[in-house]
Order: C-alpha cells, then sequence, then structure tokens
C-alpha cells in the first residue's frame, strides 16, 4: 500500500501504563476475532497498558456489541476505552447489511453516553478472504497476499484516544 | 458450514433457573415464525429457565414488535431479556428495506432505555426458501438442503447475555 | 397469497369500544389515500370502536406525517393509537428514498415519546398500481389482479395494539 | 400530471395574517435556490402572511441547514414554522448520498426539539435538469418542458402546518 | 465549474478576529488532508481569525472524529465553530459505506448538544483521483485537471456560520 492510502502510525509516543482498556468482542468467525484480539492486545502491551489492566468479555454476536460494551463500562466506570471487535461477512439474505449499519451507528452513537472512547473493530466484509487480509491471517490459496492485523491499529488508537481525550 | 463461519456456541456453562425471559414475535409468516419460536424455548429450557418464567406474546407485524418490546418490559419490569422475533421477505414495493431498517436501528437503540438485552430475532430475507432455511424448516423442493433454527441460537444467547451483564 | 406469505389476521377478539384512535393522512395520491383511510376506518368500526371515537386530520404531504402525529397525540392526549398513513411513489429523483427512510424512521422512533403504537400506513411504492393492489383499488388495465386494502390490516392493528399494550 | 400523482393543493383556505414564518436557503446552485425562494414567498403572501413577518436566512451549504433552522428559531421563537431550503445535485462522489441522508434525518428529528414545523425544502436531484423542472426554471433545451415551483407548495404547507398544529 | 453548479462564495463580508475556531483532522491520505488542512487555514486567517485562536487536533481515523470533536469542544469550551476533516476512500469491504454514513450522521447530530456550528470537512470519494481534485492537489497522471481546495471553503464556512449564529 502506498503511504497515502493508509494510516502513517501513531502521531507521537504515547505511554499507556496508567490507563485501563477493555476489549469486547463477538464470537463468530473464531479464528479471525482470536488474531484480531491479539493484535488489540499486542499493541496495547507495546504502549505499556498492563496485562492486568487489560478487561477482555465476549458476546454470542456482533447485534450484542453495543449492548455490551454499554453494561461493560457500567460495570467497569474506571475503563478509559473500549475496543469493540466483530466480523460480519455477507451472506445471501440482507443480515448483513442491516446488522453492519446498526451496530456502526449505535458503537458510534454510545460514546455521547459513556463518554469514552469506542474503537470501531467492525470489519464488515464481502468474503471471508477479505476479513482474514484485514486480521493478518495468510491466505490458504494465495499465501503471499499481503495482509495486515488491524486490531494492532486498534490497540494503538485506543491508547491514542485514551491519552488525548480522556485521561489528561 | 466451516467452523469459521459461524457461532461456535456458548462460551460456558450458564443456568438459566432464575432468569425470567420475554419473547414476542409478530404473527406475519405464521409456519417460519412458530418454528423459530419453538426453537427458541427450546434452547431457553435447555439452560434451566423455568417454564413459567418465558413470556409470550405477538403483535401483527414487525413495524409494531419495538413499541411492543419496550411495553412489554414495563410491564414486567423483572424480564431479563426479550428475544424480538420477526421473519420479512421482500416484496416487490420498498416496505422491506424501510421496516428492515427501522425495526433494526430500534430494537437497537431501545436497549439503552430498558436497559436489559433484546436479542434480534429478525429475519431479513429475500425468499421465502431463505427463512424457512434459517429456522429449521424442510424445504419442500429440496428436502436435503441442510436448515438450521436461529432460534435455538437467540434462546441461548438470552440466557448468555442476561447472566454475564444483567443477572449478576 | 399463501398463507405463510401473509397476516394471519387478529390473534383474538377485540373490544375497541372504549378505545379513541386517530388517523392522520398525507393528501398525495388521494384516490389511493382515501381508499385506504376508508379502509382503516372500515376495520375500526367493526371492532366497535365508535364513530365519535376517530378523529382524522391531514396534512399536505408525507415529510409532514411525523411532527403531525406528535402534536396530533400532544392535542389529544387522550388518544389509544394512531393510524399515519400516506403514499409515496418512486419518481425520478431521490426525493422519495430520502423521504421513505426519513419518516419510517420517525414515526417508529416517535412511539418512545408519546407512548402510545404508531400504526405504519405508509406505502413506499416503485409504481402507481403497486399502491393501488395495496389499496384495494382496481387496476384500470387488468381489472382480475387480486388486490389488498392494506388500510383494513392497520384499523384491526390499532385496536390490537392499543388493547394489548396500552388500554388494559 | 393525472391529479393521482399529485397534491390536491390545500384542504381549506386558510388565513395567515397573524403567523410569523422564517425561510432558511442553502446558497448552492443559486438559480434554482432562488426561484425556490421566491416561489415560498409568493404563496406565504397569497396566504396574507405580512411580508415584515417573513425572516430570510441563508447558509453556505445543505449541511448547515439543520444547525441553523435550530439556531434560527432560537433567535426568534415567535415564529410558527420555517422553510428549510436546499438543492442537492448528484455529482460522482458520495457527498450527494451522505449529505441528503443526514439533512433529511435531522430536519425530521429537530422538529421534536423545537416543536414548530419544519418545512422540507430540500431537492435532491440526480441532475440539474431534474432541479430546474422543480423550481418553475424553463430548461434551455426543451422550453416547453413542463415545470413547476415546490417553493409554492412549501410557502401554503407553512402556513396550513402552522395553523393546524401551532397557532391555533 | 458553471456557477450554478457551485457554492457563490461569501454573502457578505465576515470578520474573524474575535473568533476561535478549531480543526480536528483524521490523520489517514495524509498527504491530502494536510492540503485540506491548510486550506482551511489560510481561509481562516483571510478573514481574519488570529493565528493562535486556531486550534488544531488529530485522530487516527473517521471514526473517531464525532467523538474527538465532541471531547474538543469539552476541553475548550470558548470555540465558535468546529471544522472536522476526513478523507474517506472506497475500498473492497462495505467499510467505507457504515463508516461514511455513520461519521456523517453523528456530526450532524452533535450540533444539537455542543450547540456550536460543525463544518462538514469529510470527503467520501470512490477513488483517490477524486479526493486529491478536491483538495487542490494536483494529479500526477492529468496535471491541467481543474482542482479546488474544499478546505478554503470549510474555513470560510466556519466564520460564516459562528459569526451568523454563535457569535453575535
Amino acid at each position: 500500500m502506498a503511504e497515502i492510502k493508509g494510516i502513517g502510525g501513531l502521531d507521537q509516543a504515547y505511554d499507556g501504563s496508567n490507563l485501563k482498556i477493555g476489549i469486547i468482542y463477538a464470537r463468530w468467525n473464531k479464528e479471525i476475532i482470536d488474531s484480531l484480539v491479539s493484535g488489540a492486545i499486542k499493541n496495547l502491551k507495546k504502549l505499556n497498558v498492563k496485562k492486568e489492566n487489560i478487561l477482555i468479555e465476549s458476546v454470542p454476536g456482533s447485534f450484542e456489541l453495543p449492548f455490551a460494551t454499554k453494561k461493560f463500562f457500567n460495570n467497569n466506570s474506571d475503563l478509559n476505552a473500549i475496543i469493540s471487535i466483530g466480523v460480519l461477512i455477507k451472506g445471501s439474505t440482507m443480515h448483513f447489511e442491516y446488522i453492519s449499519n446498526a451496530v456502526t451507528l449505535e458503537l458510534m452513537s454510545l460514546q455521547k453516553i459513556i463518554d469514552i472512547p469506542i474503537i470501531f473493530g467492525l470489519l464488515t466484509c464481502l468474503t471471508e478472504d477479505q476479513a482474514k487480509i484485514r486480521s493478518g491471517l495468510v491466505l490458504p490459496n494465495d499465501k503471499n497476499h499481503a495482509t495486515h492485523n488491524h486490531g494492532e491499529d486498534w490497540g494503538s488508537a485506543a491508547v491514542e484516544m485514551a491519552i488525548k481525550f480522556i485521561y489528561n
């Protein structure tokens, strides 16, 4: 990817050693989800978030993410940011479209209520391969395809957003 | 279905013996609805929800689901979760699209108000066969087609969400 | 229509003799609107709603329906349900899409505020014939086409919803 | 246009001599906007709204319309209705779609807050010619094309809605 | 561009010397973003906004814009307007569509809460070239293509909106 297409990384160094970050994920498409969650944890730790300050919870499917994100905060009100992770893949009905839209809008809107940043970890893909490429997994039938684990970016974004807008 | 495509089941054992769960369904496409409602009840019972603690109500159509879900809770405020079930099938007008979108968004948003999980039991299908396949019914013209009753997943999800985020 | 496609009628007998129901309609596509309004009134009366307890008001177009529905209730707070009726037909601009979406979402959402059921009487059709078929009118160029007046269903739904969730 | 397709005019005579009406418009596509604003003023006057009771303000683009509509009311709380006018024409990016949707939904929703009718004067057109036809302008390359100034309807609707639901 | 297609510039002279304006931008597509931010600053200064009264902050991606816009205001409550800038370009998944929609709707809706104008600086483009053309950049493979830096318009709009509706 040419640089213009992508995120240029963090704008400065961040120290997350005083932060408490939540990760909530939907269990559909487990292999992909596991990789995304690992990527998020990896970068949280890289920016000094302590292992014991990373809270992790799961829900059955992506529709459950917004409610769970809100209750996760209500039950842990010292969280400085929550990363909400799900993988939606287009099927033959219109379920994908209505769920994707509703989850995106509600995660966005919830931030007004809980007043901490929600990092949008929802992949809305047309194929499984698209989701694998975005979670750093090797494609079985194209092992040389470049992949990138978006979970890592979400980990970094959580630390930046919490420090810029909440913790200081 | 390969495992990666689907839900992997519950993340742990749940005991719903102290829960009270509501089921509200729209009566359009009755055969499909009946199967979904039965599937939900089956898994609620499997997770120890008592028969007398499963409240069931119906409404004429899917547009009525969100309002009824809210009033169902207002009138039974000891409910720990509500499963809202409807079957929408694409017709020749745009009714399907506007209803599907509005019902999905409102069921999502209502959770902020009633503060218990709403399990999203709305099938938004392009054909009747799609709806039958997702409700565990046999396709008359393809009796070997694999089907799965999503109502069962909704029953399990209701118990998990209620215990994880409400009851404890 | 095979039974599976349609509404199966009311789930039980309802007596609307103590109810007060509002009907608000947009005046575009007058012939179709008149038929839908008549259908709604017919079934309200069939379920014993008294003529003097059916309040009727009109607005210029469908965009006006949600605001008028809210004010109609504010000015008549003993209403037990409001049926909001409009006919939108796809034209050459995108007006149809944005209006249909906004009116549907706002009628849905308003129910949280006025706390009585709003029966969704908005036809969102791609052709005039589609709207006529759904309002029980004869198609000039296909006089044998089966039609059904959805207004009748809306009248029944208003009584059921009011008695199930409001009046009792 | 056959009568069934269109608005049948006002349902009764209205006297706007005691009303105060606001017009707020976005300045993009000036020729078309000017014609729409003139049409609205023309019908306001025809229904006896006094010239000094028609307040007019402009904003740069259509995205600014909802915020300006709200502040226009906050600064002139004796307004009985506001007509919000803008012309959006499809371009090569997706700007048209997202702006059209957001402006429509917000103008709709704002009515709950300011509690006076907002008349929806947003043209969402795929071509400039479509916008001209709806603003009563002559098409340079089709001078006989029937046109209709929708601004006139908006002026009438403002008076009707204000008298029916606000002023009385 | 013929005049009818475009914005006609400001409706009057504005003096922004007493204003404080925020700019918040997402860092994806950096070259384009930099040009848009520079354009906004250029016109803010042209309308006499003092350099020290222009506050600038960044976020990782466009999803973060609405939350950051709100917190930016909470932390700097003397701001008279905020320009929120991001560049979204269609990719192979549906991420573009859901993010574009959610960011647009939330920036719109947030204005009700913070009660100052948010200038919509989100480009929702199908190609990189479309974004370059709208940010005043030269196209490498079409150096004569007319471009326009929309950031300049956003700077002007911020001053106009703040003076018309907030500062006076």
